[in-house]
């Protein structure tokens, strides 16, 4: 009994200092939203400073999660994401520059006209206010989300992966404290990592005082926080991407498509993980498609008339629905040969995760179709799945590809952070 | 123990036919997305002849519903909204035949550019998908919202409150059968009313069946939705509205204001509930508006300096926190003098639900620092705040008023029931 009154007081003492985080980025976040775009600038720019300056005593830090992280058995691609070193601080710092560059979405008038009464109206774009994030192991985040919120006017909180606790405790204190020394709240960035598990959720039902939650790593982690939020959350990055290549898809072309689709980075959400092609096409596309795949280390994942087309020497393994589901994240394809463009839609419609779906094909119908029947973030004609991404599109920064249609979809910049006010001016105006 | 099995059967029972009216909703959206303008006008003309012909029928249907109100000793009020009169249904129907004449979202391009590698990259507006809306007893929304649905390329899925169940039934039947008559599949307008509570609660599970839900109707309802929802939610309608009379206000100006604020129509969202009034201002504005309001057979909860200067024979009551936490809706307002504008703008940031706040001045910092410094949905200089809403606003029809920041915010026309997808053209692309 004494037990679980511990627990419970536990819990809600953790709720009242999350609590007390969210109410102090609230209070902030009236400065972040009527600072001008050179205050927001400058502090952007002595955000960058302050890191490059602190470098040795954020890698001490890193070092320690690092060292904790090989204990533990973590991967290698894992350690390597989560490492810090002076180029990689540096880069970070140059990521903020940049952002201090990009225009300010705060104040745009979007629409406006007056009224038949008279009556003047404006919709002008206004900060959301405070921005949550929970995110996994990549300190680079931090900074990241940090130095959109910032710029966008929104003051935010972090939940990062405890793996890179040590580092994101050094690197906010860093933050805090550059902001402080550029006159604006230091509790515009702040960190619940302190509370664990537990303040993750108290962070996913802090609705009203949190305006945004973005998760932002594994399918895993997404769906905890879309079934765990009270707070609106804006759904990122799962990527079952497909390339479907057509009928009268020019092979020379969609070769390297495919193959820059699924090799360019394996482990990212615009990575291709399901290759469909059109019965027409299999004969002449499969046997050279899957011999460069083979030979770039790809295993395939294929139906049976995939299966007959293999050349020998490309690993192979039959597929099952599952491999349709799947988002590898690894140099495996899943490959299915379909009997028709609407196959192939029908086949993108049950499986996709609804982010990017690419089509190589000479024909006007076919890439018409594709782009307009199928209810994904992006369509892309006669180009590799890779595109889809903010810098890419030249969005300026990203915070994350939605894969949701309310609010954002697709790649999310400083506009996505933003909501709108509709300002009204009157004489006396009443309502008959 | 076969109790118990007995209702896990039921609910996973209608938890099956809830995902096949969901699952039929989506199957209809696709034609819906692809269905051209011309089609779609033509169907809402097609809508309204139907409700106009079968008039007698929902009539007679509705009257099964009044007569189960008054049973249950509904309140006349509500009565009268559930009441349908030929009247009634036309003006229904003439409000399908205005959503035809709207311009069509669907398809235009929101933002597009050809980036320096070459690519055609293009924002195009789409439909969200399937609409779920989860209303109560006025069966008017029933229409409103399936004509804002299919104009804007969507499918809908309606859940009416019970005490609407038989006219909602005869209403979605006639148009489910007309939308048939038009060529486009009837599983775009569906009811799951059978299914009871139920069955609102997997509607509000089905995520990846559903876009989007709407909860239209009280507090408890909203608040309900959001809680238990995993779909994205679109919060609407809970209007605790400020209108704060500066020092410099021109009291001729400001009294009308006021009035037509809190009493032109007490039961929406966008009537004022709390008036804050500068100290400076409150002895010369006060006793007027007072009377005003009294005469209007407004009841005042006014704090000890509005009690100092109530007239004789208006009615008052001391005010506690929980009036400045009210939407009344009713001839009630809260009433407190304020020392600055600094001291409203944290009552309204303390208090208010985000809405609509109004200031009477006639100095222009105060303008500036109120709409500006306040986080609402809508910010009203001189005028009063019933001017939120989507008709007033010249937005056309409206699903809503959006009380949230994500996606929409205020009033939400048919483009708010939309989202994008990015198409991308390249020619053989590959990302380096």
């Amino acid at each position: 009994m004494r037990t679980i009154l511990g627990l419970m007081n536990d819990q809600s003492d953790i709720r009242e200092r999350v609590l007390d985080v969210a109410r102090a980025a609230k209070r902030a976040s009236r400065s972040l939203a009527t600072a001008t775009r050179a205050t927001k600038d400058a502090a952007l720019h002595g955000l960058a400073d302050a890191l490059v300056e602190h470098a040795d005593e954020i890698i001490a830090a890193n070092a320690r999660d690092l060292e904790r992280g090989e204990a533990n058995g973590m991967k290698p691609s894992l350690l390597d994401r989560l490492r810090l070193d002076h180029a990689r601080i540096d880069a970070i710092a140059a990521a903020l520059r940049e952002l201090a560059a990009l225009p300010d979405p705060i104040g745009e008038v979007v629409r406006g006209s007056t009224l038949p009464n008279g009556l003047k109206l404006r919709q002008v774009r206004v900060p959301m206010g405070v921005v949550g994030m929970i995110y996994e192991a990549r300190p680079n985040v931090t900074v990241d989300a940090a130095g959109l919120a910032l710029k966008s006017g929104n003051a935010v909180i972090l939940r990062g992966g405890s793996a890179a606790a040590s580092s994101n405790e050094v690197i906010v204190d860093v933050l805090a404290r550059a902001l402080k020394a550029q006159g604006l709240p230091p509790e515009a960035i702040q960190s619940i990592d302190a509370y664990g598990r537990a303040g993750a959720v108290e962070l996913m039902r802090a609705r009203g005082l949190v305006d945004v939650l973005v998760p932002r790593g594994g399918a895993d982690l997404i769906q905890t926080v879309v079934r765990e939020s009270t707070v609106p959350v804006i759904e990122t990055g799962v990527g079952n991407c497909h390339v479907f290549v057509d009928a009268s898809a020019d092979v020379e072309q969609a070769i390297p498509i495919v193959l820059n689709s699924k090799t360019q980075r394996t482990g990212v959400c615009n990575a291709a993980e399901t290759l469909l092609v059109h019965a027409d096409a299999a004969a002449g596309f499969l046997p050279p498609a899957l011999a460069a795949l083979g030979a770039a280390g790809v295993t395939i994942h294929g139906d049976e008339r995939t299966a007959a087309l293999v050349p020998e020497g490309v690993a192979f393994v039959a597929a099952t629905d599952e491999d349709w589901a799947t988002e590898y994240l690894s140099l495996d394809l899943a490959v299915r040969v379909v009997d028709s463009i609407d196959a192939a839609i029908e086949h993108i419609g049950t499986w996709s995760s609804g982010h990017t779906e690419a089509i190589c094909t000479r024909d006007l119908r076919s890439a018409e179709r594709f782009t307009s029947e199928i209810d994904s973030a992006a369509l892309i004609v006669n180009a590799s799945t890779r595109f889809t991404d903010g810098g890419q599109f030249g969005l300026g920064a990203e915070i994350g590809i939605s894969t949701q249609k309310l609010h954002a979809r697709g790649p999310m910049g400083l506009g996505e952070l933003t909501t709108t006010s509709w300002i009204v001016h009157g004489d006396g105006h009443i309502r008959a």
